[in-house]
């Protein structure tokens, strides 16, 4: 069955990544997560990568925070999308791995997040393998009927406060 | 036949995303272009984004400069993906039409690009289109192949001027 | 009678923005306050904005934080005066929110107020109304004279601990 | 009748706000042009400002580049609505002019518009004036329509182009 | 005698400037403290500025903070010279205070200090005044031989935790 | 008789710097140039700077680009007032010398003008000289009521465009 | 034998920079510390750096906030290798510092590490000296090996967690 | 014997970089250029850097713009000293790629130089390379001494045009 490898850079930011596993296994896309760093463990990174294919690995989802190297990386090593999230690690604010992030080089893409955008990302995921998969793609509408319904009970909420 | 919609917020922005029209007819993925702005024709883009589905589109690519609304309007509409170029069009560098595509709020993703990212939007189009399509994916991996060759010649030219 | 629309991106939005429907009641201008959200409910924010005219709503007040969109997708519906307000709600301090609302294009003007406006948000509707209303003219000029006389009476606080 | 006041801090500024003068004769709406420095010529500005009812100006346009005061002096005179229109003329490319004429302090609004926007002011003055004027408001509906079908021109431009 | 007016824009700046008052009193520079807001009470402003010769002021230290014109009105007024504090007083951290405070155009010097650089300011004063009084200049000497004993303090406790 | 020492870190600043000097003879007052870098020349600006007494210096100026230190080194050197111009030479246009400039510690300030505010250097200096010279600080009364006039030629040459 | 020298500008860096000397002690390398500022000790910074070499110090790593200065003048003083760290001590989170530590002019460089990046200070001059003592070398590889095994640590705590 | 290994992540780095080349030619170190991309040649990168070793490579030099990884990566596979050149390549203007190289994770320093400062990074690395070899040493004590002769020979050229 099709998989998603989410990839964080350091285990601190387990934290902000988690709500990306837990959207991926709400909509029943199977995940694998692991902790690799860019830089100190760029052996384990390329394994993991190379030999996703193996794993039905359909897509990837890397988090990393400052100098963020990590999404770029795994793109370096696969044709399969992958996904960046810009961790808020440093005394940037997010800023700095942002943009290590996005501005990646002509021929390398990286399909960007917001900052600690960790649901985003695994919604843009289930996005992408919904584009060959109805039953997919229609969760994703229920799932934005909710986010609408939820607006709506919000408004209510301020209402009542007015 | 699936078929990516290039969304462009001005004629002026063009010449820059016209390169992404380029990789996916190189690719033999279908395009159609349009100029829709999200703030003067919104009724325009809404239809574009509505009936996608009748015209086969599978993705979106959104690309504006300044408060760039484009790409986050499209995804507003649609549970395809979408891939945002923030154009560098303003005073600012284009930083502003970074953050006003990136940042989205958790539920609506859209996968950024770099600033004036063209080509590699269209790359990562077809990365998702090649998720479903061995043949796509075949052709995306001699891409990288014919990269990494240039990367080679270059070199090679670089070592002749020493 | 002449009405301000408010409209809040998120229900977490309220705080920041309470402040602008207590000077909208303290000068007697009559409100409405509603959470519609640019990317989640485009069809409720649409529906909402193009009716404003049956309402008797004259301008809008949109807020929103991250790429804040709100604001433009209002004015994109309506020729009545939209006021803008970044709320800070990001990493990035509301530097994201301010450029998503104020760098818009020719043609579709947003009235943007500093990060967090929410106050002067309401004033500046005040002096919009009051252009055509002798008696909220007054109000405003008298309200002009208290704040005056406030930092009269800071400045005589702050001698008192010299 | 109702006129714009519009206020520039350097005659340097003048081929970027001609096209606010341009965009109110084109509405009908009349307009004064003066170049007063808020730091050159503060005698000047006030009395500007403060003998504005006595023109029949109901709004001001202040435009100013660097550390652009020139917008909140002007409002710090007057209850009548201020546009603030941020010019890029230094170093740090408007940034510095945007950010003195948007973060205002709470009491002392600034409408502000894009960097260089003039066209917008123009465009915003307007739509407060046809907040109480319906053929004011009549026109800027029109104008919209014509933007709407400029963008549908363009749309035919660049598809002749592919 | 010379006297330093300080004028800070609002109270609650006061906490962050009470330490360039205490600089002055601790060199026997008579100080004035007033709080006078640009925006708010631009006459009191021009009040302050136009008699401060009356009042033997020879120099200006102005704080304030988000779109610091304080410091730039102050010295529109007088030829004395200004010294501007940027306040941190927004969700910008202060780098909008700074630019509106530095950035201004030709001919209206502000010296501007850090970011909440208080005391430094008071020390500048200072360092004017003592450009014709020698028993200053003296004391200024003394006061950084102090400075540079206290690093060697400082220097000395952190070896003592090595 | 009392001089003005200009210091600049390159000869490449000084097409920017020279008005300062020019500004400087314009109201008569005496000023040396020297080139001299912080990091290139350190001795140098270390004799400069101790033995400006000698020579009847009352103030520096100090211009630099990049990471701008050359004001600072000044300062630490000298309790004479030390104005700083950081010149826009970097990729980041300014906003590094403007940083590196402004940001002193407490207890060595340097006043900061805008990015190459070569002029405003040179009329803070003589405003600093005038505290105790009358005939000063007539002459920069005149100066100022002259710029006043430019403004309102300014705006005539304006006016007449319209 | 060879040793490395730090020095921070203010013993409030101390406990950002005692990683530094933790790490050079885990290596076995001799360093000494000193609290030396570029503005308020000039003196004491010169005859520290132009005597290192009778203590035997090989390379300086240099701390500072703010204007950071340090790095840069010590490295005015040495032709041996100065590695900058920018502390985080202001209100613009260490921009400044990272600004003026790292944009040295041609010809004096400052090798400068991440914002707070006390350890790999210490790192970096370690790999300095490594490169002529091949038991520093070794030692430095299993460092690397032992950061490899933490990740997969963190990584199997992680796996534990989902 | 000892050399250099100058890796530039695209052949249009290379006129920013060639002075790097030619400081190390008038020093008399040796040194290797290669064009090897971080994205497009992940295994030239790897395998260039694990062979440095048997080349006699010493440090590497590694320069890339935008996300500019180039350095990092280089990194992640070697205890050999690294210095990073970020490339102003982007609309950015290099702060990119100055955050993207500097902002390091702990454990992997690369020692990073000004934007654009090829020949920092190049003086920097005899700097080190020196550390164990006096006659290096001796040499740069030279060009430094040239350094500040070619100040005072600006300082003459400056002062002809007063």
């Amino acid at each position: 069955m099709s998989k998603v490898a989410i990839v964080i850079g350091s285990d601190s930011d387990w934290p902000i990544m988690k709500p990306a596993a837990e959207v991926l296994k709400q909509f029943g896309v199977e995940a694998e997560v692991t902790v690799a760093s860019a830089h100190r463990t760029p052996a384990k990174v390329r394994e993991l990568v190379t030999t996703a294919g193996e794993r039905d690995v359909r897509l990837f989802i890397a988090a990393a925070g400052g100098a963020a190297h990590l999404a770029g990386v795994v793109a370096s090593y696969t044709t399969l999308p992958v996904i960046g999230v810009p961790i808020n690690a440093s005394a940037l604010n997010g800023l700095d791995s942002l943009l290590a992030t996005v501005q990646m080089p002509s021929g390398i893409p990286v399909a960007t997040m917001a900052i600690n955008g960790a649901k985003n990302a695994a919604l843009f995921a289930v996005e992408i393998l919904a584009v060959g998969d109805a039953a997919l793609s229609a969760k994703m509408k229920e799932y934005r009927e909710k986010l609408a319904k939820e607006v709506d009970e919000k408004a209510a909420r301020v209402q009542a406060q007015i």
